[in-house]
């Protein structure tokens, strides 16, 4: 679609561009760039608004994910992520482009009981009235402080089921509380339950959802005190709260690509050395948790990134990503890089709570208009493509890094901002830029120096 | 301050009572509001922009942080996060307000050198020549796979000194490279090293700073790439990556209150038995990591949309407080709560990589406009008000959690969002949304029926 000559257009030029292929896009983006509009939906949208903050919203090109050319729109303030991302994009796109995959379409939502006693426990789980429950591990486990670390290292997935009858119940429930949602094809996927030994009477019930194109933290919450009644009845204890997981590994994505190592070429520096140079600094990460840290803070650029500007919870996001890093009990990256033959593999897996039906994305005319250029994504869609940003966000910050750093880039940006702090304008930005660049010097004082002089006519 | 009947003020009369007492606040709103400035900036901003997404910037007011009342600005896309905010500031407000403390204004980069024998080592460390380097200990370890997790588990404090003499020219190099920082305060602050096993020869060394009131990404990345040629030199290595880390355990915040529990009354649950509920909940995030996860989004609601709306990196804070969270090897909440006598004690503690004095804050009007309102703060400012902000969004979600549940809160905004999308405007999306909340079916069909019905002139 569009390629990287993009960069070189004027915004008008860029954005006509960009949208030609895009049904409604133009009165979107009048839409999604007028003040009152936006005003206006600030007031629907949070408490004692005072008006909208602008984040720049950028478009990486160049993708091509599972065959499809995808242009990939990203709101951020920070210099040079979008340029990194096209040029990740272009250099896969090279060999085919991006392979990925979406694995699960779950949310869970949690209801914590407390006051529950052990015939309370037997009526949940279905076991016997002898007060002895079925597969309570941690009631029935010793009482040191790991009973705890027991229940808090299980995935939900390993949680005792509930009774039969119950979860049927249940299933009823959220299902009738959810009906348009059960139209789209989503609903009750299922329970589990936990029970704590301190304090004394918890228990945990966590009811998972289908939930199809939403981003589903509402959907959860109104599972979760749909069923709640019901589970207060049965266990005799009290609903202590009902809420959602952020916790996403249920609804996951997978990248990929495959590249000529002599596509990684770089400043003078031959492809094998380059993909030499990624694959160790990549081990480097798994090793140095502090080095990790960065690593996937270069990855969310990204997938922040379009999270924003799909209209999409950042918040939710950063901690299901982040969380799930952290899975095993060590920090980890996010990403891995190997060399087979002369073929560099890189690959990102990461939970992606993502919603394309969400009444954001419905309102905002921008979240409006980043849908339409993706083409209108399915949740899992977005979820595979946000997977694909990451993974070019990561190979372009890798690649520069054990090339010739990350400041050569910055530093150009960083001297069109201190130009124009110092003052300049228009076509003044970049003959500045470049000088003080040049210079070694960016710095506003440098900055307001050369301006003086060139306004003195000096060479 | 501004008090809570701010809310229902119009958009109008709210800027005028915010902005009241913020010197040149009218101008950078106009700013912060003009399409063609946001578009100019965003070319200045990103790569390949097209526009701006307007994010809704909502203040929450009410605080009052060390004695002083502070309107804090919040740029989010999220619904309840601004009002419960200043709910729960306004609880706080009523028992002294929230004592918070800065901890470190550290910010961390990192060279990674590779092919690094152990003459070079003993160089870097400033051992004998005999090959035996002073105190790098994971060479002088086994060789286990534990030797990764060893140096991984260290935090940097607990790193190897370098030499005397390179210790001090790696001080004078990056001094030298930040003349603007070294005339504001802050400049070289140290340095360690530990040698890895795994990937043989691999050194890493870090180099910290004091960034005054930079976020500091920047100013590391350059230190860094300062100091990284004589250390290649000494070390006979060469530089694999120059870079900071996110992970920002040097600049810690903290806050606290101290609320009467009467205050904490709600929905006809007594104050004691509220506190009650909150500190066992708070247990429970302790205990389950699908639990803290969302806590901790919770409390990022908060902190990430501060950040946001001053111009920081979200992606920054984020990956630290989420790291922060793992860095006992268990994921766990950032605030704590307990009960001493009639007493609810709530605290945080979390890293605060932000500034107010970077290019974005500086170029950026609404940015400009945010940190203003806030009274023009230093970063460590800043960063105690982040860490009350984000008590207080945490305080407040689980009161709200523990009595009512939020689905209340939030469908009641959903529900004006849905009248929206349905097609009512003006005072008839209040009364839409009145409607179909009532009647507990928030919908858009229930919506379009309301307002066809209303169109006909039933009741």
């Amino acid at each position: 679609m569009a390629g990287p000559s993009l960069r070189r257009l004027s915004m008008a030029g860029r954005r006509a561009a960009i949208l030609e292929r895009v049904s409604g896009g133009e009165e979107l983006m009048r839409e999604a760039l007028d003040a009152s509009t936006l005003e206006s939906l600030a007031e629907l949208m949070v408490e004692c608004p005072v008006g909208f903050f602008g984040v720049p919203l950028g478009v990486a090109t160049g993708f091509v994910i599972d065959g499809e050319a995808v242009d990939v729109p990203m709101a951020t303030e920070e210099p040079s992520v979008v340029a990194a991302a096209s040029h990740a994009a272009g250099l896969v796109a090279h060999a085919g482009g991006f392979t990925t995959g979406a694995e699960g379409n779950r949310v869970t939502a949690q209801v914590w009981l407390e006051g529950v006693g052990v015939p309370g426990l037997a009526r949940l789980s279905g076991g016997t009235s002898s007060g002895q429950p079925q597969a309570v591990f941690p009631v029935a486990g010793p009482a040191s402080p790991d009973v705890l670390n027991h229940v808090d290292d299980k995935k939900y997935e390993t949680g005792s089921p509930l009774s039969p009858d119950l979860f049927a119940r249940v299933g009823q429930l959220v299902d009738a509380a959810l009906p348009s949602l059960v139209r789209r094809g989503g609903g009750f996927d299922g329970a589990d339950m936990a029970a704590f030994r301190e304090p004394a009477g918890l228990v945990r019930i966590q009811i998972h959802l289908r939930v199809c194109d939403a981003m589903g933290a509402n959907l959860a919450n109104t599972a979760a005190e749909a069923a709640a009644p019901l589970l207060e009845e049965v266990s005799g204890g009290r609903a202590l709260a009902r809420i959602l997981t952020n916790e996403s590994e249920g609804r996951m994505a997978t990248a990929s690509f495959r590249l000529p190592v002599r596509l990684l070429r770089r400043a003078g520096i031959a492809g094998a050395e380059m993909a030499r140079r990624i694959a160790v600094f990549s081990a480097v990460a798994a090793a140095d948790r502090a080095r990790a840290v960065t690593h996937n803070k270069g990855v969310m650029n990204g997938v922040s990134a379009l999270a924003l500007a799909t209209g999409n919870d950042t918040r939710a996001i950063e901690a299901a990503v982040h969380a799930h890093a952290a899975l095993t009990g060590r920090y980890l990256p996010l990403t891995v890089y190997r060399i087979e033959g002369e073929t560099l593999v890189g690959e990102i897996r990461l939970p992606v709570p993502l919603g394309t039906a969400s009444s954001t994305g419905a309102l905002h005319p921008g979240a409006r208009l980043s849908l339409a250029i993706l083409g209108a994504p399915s949740a899992a869609r977005l979820g595979r493509i946000a997977a694909a940003l990451g993974l070019a966000q990561n190979l372009a910050a890798m690649a520069a890094l054990v090339a010739e750093g990350i400041q050569a880039g910055h530093m150009r940006l960083h001297a069109r901002r201190t130009a124009y702090l110092a003052g300049a304008r228009g076509d003044l930005i970049d003959e500045v830029a470049g000088m003080i660049s040049r210079e070694g010097m960016v710095s506003l004082d440098a900055a307001r120096r050369v301006i003086e002089s060139l306004r003195r006519g000096e060479p």
